[in-house]
């Protein structure tokens, strides 16, 4: 919707000039990393305290506007786009660390610091905070989207590290949530509905987050395979051993063959794993020993390990360029990353699926993923300007996941339902259940202000 | 309330002869570990699958029926009560381990199942649940707790080790909620808002667990501090410091003295800390020999070590003892225990305040706790005969929790909100999010059959 000049003006006194309408920042909060195409905000308000927050939505709740929380724009599932109109809630000037409380391993940010600026800040204390979902989102979206990304196998995801929120509902009420304990048994776990929740509950303005300790030791190793199902299975067996492994990584052929193009490497192009483990010195190189073992007897070959840290840096550069070196070596083309996960079982099919359903079709595409965790991504090449070429994307994605869903899987490991798997979350998890998440929806959100279109299709 | 016949004949259709009224079977499903006087329900039913519980439900929704989920009966607050009447849901016929499945280091259970018989049964193939909080409690009753013990400084608690549940709404709906998989991220998180709603939101009928391979070695550790400030601060540079220790407890001289009495152990009558490391050979060493380190910074003093099975639980004897001691030292007693919980820097503080408090009444009183997490127990005994006792001790315990609240901590770490710390939830989390939780009480269970008076006070 558009916005009226007296909604306007009734926003304006809240914040001032921090409200705009010029066409480059609503085209700059239209659109996110996805392949769906642009939708423009009317206005775009820039908040700076909880109260602000509060007072906007209650405005919005009275007079109907939508509204989108919007953090660095780098959700991969249109979560960021204002389907309805309405304003874009540009968290960015939310952007105090709060309080590093180094004794309790935890610290509070505002919903607008970003995850590097976060541990630049950490690493002088000799802390770090560990979710790593890749791009430097903002806090309050990683938690909004309930991010994860290469570490979770061992520190878990936004879901295990968000302790307690402050967040606004939609008429405006400030709530708080969670405690700053490690433990917690005191009501509802609200904290955990409002993480995963995609902006469509409430919108969070601060956290606090559980942090770490910088391990004393990292080492490094990488490892190749004949065929993908023994290096999926070697990857399994580390964790069914309960080897600590701190990240645990699988490339395909076609992921390494873009890195040895884009970085100039020569790594052999064969299914290949990469670990990381965190601890001691005499820890990291006993875990790296046990997983050397385990991954021979799967034929893995070439182990290398290092605890250098240049050396270590190296080793990880063809996981670093799995998702970049696709945008680099194909220009102006599009990439659409499914972010599907099974049980560790079901890994190695369902790559397997995946690889065949893709090889049928003409898109370039290659797969890598968290396989500690079963959660694997195919990064599909194709061109924005083609419609065929969507329609063809969205049939042999839907495709997959169906598959996938049958073998006990989901759609959707760590980025989001969004506004493309709508459909999918039914399939996957039935009726009854999305007809609750409906009821929590509407009991929360009864106007349903708050990014309408996303996880569940509008009323 | 009281069932009349024809409303007894409805549920006997569909549980037939497992449908008691016997005073005996009533009176035992009428009270559990807390202290809190019994309350009987009108009938006991024991359903033997989900199907059945959704017929139940369905009944006793139209006739508002109270409905009260039994496990094991080993709440400690009166989550199991019928205060209300109506029935008790006894769960234990729903005991059936559905699939153990170990490459996914999954299992999938009915909800009467309990945490030793699950064990006993993953042990055979070298796997563990590791979920512990002392008693034999039923998996579906841990989950509705929240429950959590002496390994969740590793591992988890329920909130992270249950990935998918089937649930019997108010009304009978049947949900099915969660994936099998290690990561998800496929809308609302249904799964963690019915874990720990205590029994209010839905019935629980199965669940599939997160399980974890046996560590190839475990070891234990004892050391003794001249005061409790320096335990809890060498406890807390462990944590601090990232050693992976699996447990790290903390007894009080008075626990320790229970023990020697109990056991016919000779231990010093210290502030003590109890660790166990679960990894490799060298790793459990290595660990401990950090924690070695650490702790005699701390003034840690007779630091034992052991790998040897018998030895380590010997050294845990005291630990084991730290509940069980209580009930068999003061016979006719009844034992209070406390469940507060502080951020890890307010640890040292929150235990002085309340050894503080409790010196100044005349009960006898110990204190232990899981001193990683900052979580920690006052048992407190008293005389169950005695009303003027029940007045102070509640007294005492909600001027504890009230201080602790104004620390930054919670009321509860891991038992729970139950009957009596209602009001003290809403001091701890206020008035706007307790709101929500009503909200979403009625929306789930608009007629408030399930476990009536618990978690919420009655509308």
């Amino acid at each position: 919707m558009d916005l009226t000049n007296s909604q306007l003006d009734a926003l304006r006194e809240i914040v001032g000039d921090r409200l705009s309408i010029n066409e480059s920042v609503l085209d700059q909060h239209g659109r996110d990393e996805s392949a769906f195409p642009p939708v423009l905000p009317s206005a775009v308000l820039y908040p700076k305290s909880t109260d602000e927050v509060s007072r906007i939505l209650s405005i919005c709740n009275s007079e109907l506007i939508p509204v989108v929380p919007f953090g660095a724009g780098t959700s991969l599932e249109g979560h960021v786009l204002p389907l309805k109109g309405g304003i874009s809630l540009d968290m960015t000037e939310m952007n105090k660390v709060l309080k590093i409380s180094a004794e309790d391993l935890t610290v509070r940010v505002e919903a607008g610091v970003t995850r590097v600026t976060l541990n630049n800040l950490l690493s002088k204390e000799g802390l770090f905070f560990s979710v790593d979902p890749g791009a430097d989102a903002t806090l309050g979206g990683m938690a909004s989207t309930g991010a994860a990304g290469t570490t979770t196998v061992k520190y878990g995801s936004m879901r295990e590290n968000v302790l307690a929120l402050t967040a606004v509902l939609a008429d405006g009420t400030v709530i708080n949530v969670g405690r700053s304990t490690r433990k917690l048994s005191a009501g509802y776990d609200l904290t955990r509905l409002l993480v995963g929740s995609e902006g469509t509950l409430a919108v969070i303005t601060e956290l606090t987050l559980r942090i770490f300790g910088i391990p004393e030791r990292m080492s490094a190793a990488i490892v190749r395979f004949n065929s993908l199902a023994d290096g999926v299975a070697a990857a399994t067996r580390v964790v069914q051993m309960g080897i600590n492994v701190a990240r645990c990584e699988f490339l395909d052929p076609a992921s390494i063959r873009n890195a040895n193009k884009h970085s100039g490497l020569t790594l052999p192009e064969q299914p290949t794993l990469l670990f990381e483990f965190h601890g001691s010195p005499a820890n990291v190189e006993s875990d790296a020993q046990s997983a050397k073992e385990i991954v021979q007897e799967f034929g893995g070959s070439d182990f290398e390990w290092t605890s250098d840290e240049g050396e270590r840096r190296k080793l990880w550069q063809a996981r670093h360029d799995a998702y970049w070196s696709n945008i680099h070596l194909y220009p102006g083309k599009r990439i659409v990353s499914t972010d599907l996960a099974v049980p560790l079982s079901k890994l190695a099919e369902a790559v397997q699926i995946c690889n065949s359903i893709l090889s049928k079709h003409k898109f370039p595409f290659s797969i890598f993923g968290h396989v500690a965790d079963g959660n694997f991504h195919c990064m599909i090449i194709n061109d924005p300007t083609n419609h065929s070429e969507h329609d063809e994307i969205r049939d042999v994605t839907h495709k997959m996941a169906s598959r996938i869903i049958a073998l006990g899987g989901t759609c959707t490991g760590e980025h989001g339902i969004g506004m493309g798997k709508i459909e999918l979350l039914i399939e996957e998890t039935g009726e009854s259940a999305v007809s609750l998440m409906r009821k929590i929806k509407r009991t929360l959100d009864p106007n349903w202000i708050l990014n309408p279109g996303k996880v569940l299709a509008i009323e």
